[in-house]
């Protein structure tokens, strides 16, 4: 008997299908049926009718327990922005980004994402917040060189950190090596980074060319952008999430495409802080794998997933209407989010990860002759009813289950308190 | 008695505070106390502990009824755009476009919307759609000169429209003349229409300079831009609003400012059509009122005030991060949209209409040390629980008051087939 069986929904499998009526089984925290055949002997059976049943939201970079500075330091070019907020963190106890990350947890689960990918401080408590709250996530501690420890330390460290929590909370978590940037951490530091990963075999997550300052200064250091760089010191491969990308000549798309580089777009976050436009239809055209994150909240100002689409969509169609159709950036938030991060996920496929989402349909603004367009652009964190990670109901009807959700804001709103408020 | 009183909410006023543990009373329509003060007496009291109180969201540039071909010609730039969406207009028939009116109206409500301005076809069955729903609108019956009938029986009943609803639905319908724009109609009868409007007291409703072809068209026709056009036949003023104004020159929004146009920007179908950026920022400085508008759900594909903010904070933002503040968009979709309708609402005030909503702040996404920033970068229109127009409660807690709901949406899904589907 399955564990339990979603039926009656209409089904958007993200693999090459929309099934009306549609029946998804999971045991043992994997999809073990996609079709319209009834099962009804479960263990647990969630009606779907009326409702879109789609793979989990996966937010490929993201900071979440950043999700406390909300607001601090806003209407800030990015410069002034990184100053403000790390005057900021460098006030954050553990507890806070406990409590900033258990924040950050809920509103995924509340719109609909299943797994991310972080890179913070304090990464123990990021790990034991997605242990409590159920979701999956790949975690990378970051490291700005010459912060806090030194180079040896922290290298030893953040192995540590990889040693004690790879495959942690029923497998859920999975670590990645987060050196911040090229601009943070020297060249012979990020080849100890690179030796660690491939020691490991862990991804690697970081930001690359998110500002012109950036490029520019990697110009001067190195005579070569933050792509040549990393290419010259072997990092670049199908384990590197790429975050941003916005600063890239023709010559580093076609790096990115033939080392197989994930790329990560975070359009909300780039466009608050006026960073720049990264060359996304572009780079999907050639075959990047391009994947979508919110950044953290402090300066994209959300987790919902289904705002980054919308603003993905947008933003590119701004300069060429016909680029990006609502598939395509339902993609990026699933397919490509999953393939970004090396889980089985993104699609409601046998053998898959039963990460789900359940959205309600019945309402005036997904009345439309394409639903997935008025998915991408009518659908809000707020419309998904039901969420489900490793075949564990996380929300149902809009209702957190197991976790205390009104301890959660009431920590939050205290670890604020003091800090930034 | 008060006929309503809203107690225990955050009021935001949009008159220059924020108070908390606020009672805002209802009185005939019109708000009669904003303030401190508890009252409780009334027959009917709704409590907003743990909510934000604001004035309703103003939509002042749409096309209620093309919600039905919402996600028809999507991916496409402005004139292949239109093209297919005048093709698929031309089937439309007043039971279609009521049937899109309610829809439009539902999702209106749904989000927090209780007035809009519109321009379209058979605009009686507009009309019928606010009476029943009970919204506010300023309604113009669109104008293509030479479509369907000839120019003096289109002025005519033009007129007979404006006679007919100015006032109607206990004074929540207003009326405009809604010519389209200079390229669809002739100088000659933009005269006409500019005569119509001062003998009957009313505002005008035109889209103006929304496409670069449109500019040159103007340059080829008459040797000079759309707004230089309206200047010389003396139709700007305060009673106009001009959609979208994004090919304007230094020069153009000199006499925008002189002459109190309202300007109505809808970035999200601007970009959905690559029509380009309209200079919000440098119009706000100078002081020209600048509302917000969604446009029709076929171009920008939501009525979603909520996510027309926040693309307009991020739109504007991506040039220049320190533009734009939240409360600034908070204004544009309240005040100045209240201004640009020639309406005194907008603002929670005693004297202004009782047009409010109310949304839900005790989710996690909502925690920030700046709730106006996480409001409008936060929010969507399903955070909306209350909405009331005129004093008329039409949504409680998420439930549709009075309208049959459900047979809307099945009327306007029939609608769809056979037209687009």
């Amino acid at each position: 008997m399955e564990d339990l069986v979603i039926k009656g929904g209409t089904l958007f499998t993200m693999n090459g299908s929309i099934i009306e009526n549609g029946t998804v089984s999971i045991e043992k925290g994997v999809i073990t049926f996609v079709g319209k055949e009834m099962k009804e002997k479960a263990h647990n059976v969630i009606n779907a009718k009326g409702c879109a049943v789609l793979p989990g939201l996966i937010n490929a970079h993201t900071h979440l327990p950043m999700t406390l500075l909300r607001g601090y330091a806003r209407d800030l070019p990015y410069m002034e922005w990184a100053q403000k907020i790390r005057t900021a963190e460098a006030k954050l106890a553990p507890v806070d980004v406990l409590a900033g990350a258990r924040l950050g947890a809920l509103e995924m689960i509340r719109s609909g994402t299943t797994s991310f990918a972080d890179m913070y401080i304090y990464m123990d408590e990021v790990a034991k917040a997605v242990e409590e709250t159920g979701l999956r996530a790949g975690l990378g501690y970051g490291m700005i060189e010459g912060l806090n420890e030194d180079s040896l330390t922290k290298l030893k460290n953040r192995e540590e950190f990889v040693r004690k929590w790879e495959g942690a909370a029923q497998g859920r978590i999975t670590t990645m090596y987060a050196p911040h940037s090229t601009e943070s951490c020297s060249k012979e530091f990020l080849i100890k980074v690179r030796e660690l990963a491939e020691k490991n075999g862990s991804r690697i997550h970081i930001h690359v060319l998110e500002t012109e300052d950036e490029l520019n200064l990697m110009k001067k250091r190195y005579g070569m952008c933050s792509i040549n760089l990393l290419d010259n010191i072997n990092m670049l491969g199908p384990n590197v999430l790429a975050a941003h990308c916005i600063w890239l000549s023709d010559g580093d798309i076609g790096i990115l495409k033939n080392k197989e580089v994930n790329v990560v777009h975070c359009p909300s976050s780039n466009m608050a802080l006026g960073a720049g436009v990264a060359r996304v239809p572009e780079m999907l055209e050639k075959g990047i794998n391009v994947a979508l994150g919110t950044d953290g909240a402090a300066s994209g100002g959300s987790l919902d997933m289904w705002k980054e689409m919308r603003v993905t969509s947008l933003l590119h169609k701004s300069k060429d209407p016909r680029t990006m159709p609502a598939l395509k950036v339902l993609e990026m938030a699933t397919v490509n989010g999953a393939r970004a991060m090396g889980i089985n996920a993104g699609m409601l496929k046998a053998g898959c990860l039963a990460d789900i989402i359940i959205v309600d349909l019945e309402k005036p603004k997904f009345i439309s002759c394409d639903l997935i367009s008025s998915l991408v652009n009518g659908a809000s964190g707020c419309d998904v009813r039901t969420t489900i990670v490793n075949g564990k109901v996380l929300m149902e009807d809009h209702k957190i289950i197991g976790i205390d959700e009104e301890k959660i804001i009431k920590d939050a709103r205290k670890a604020t308190t003091g800090i930034i408020c």
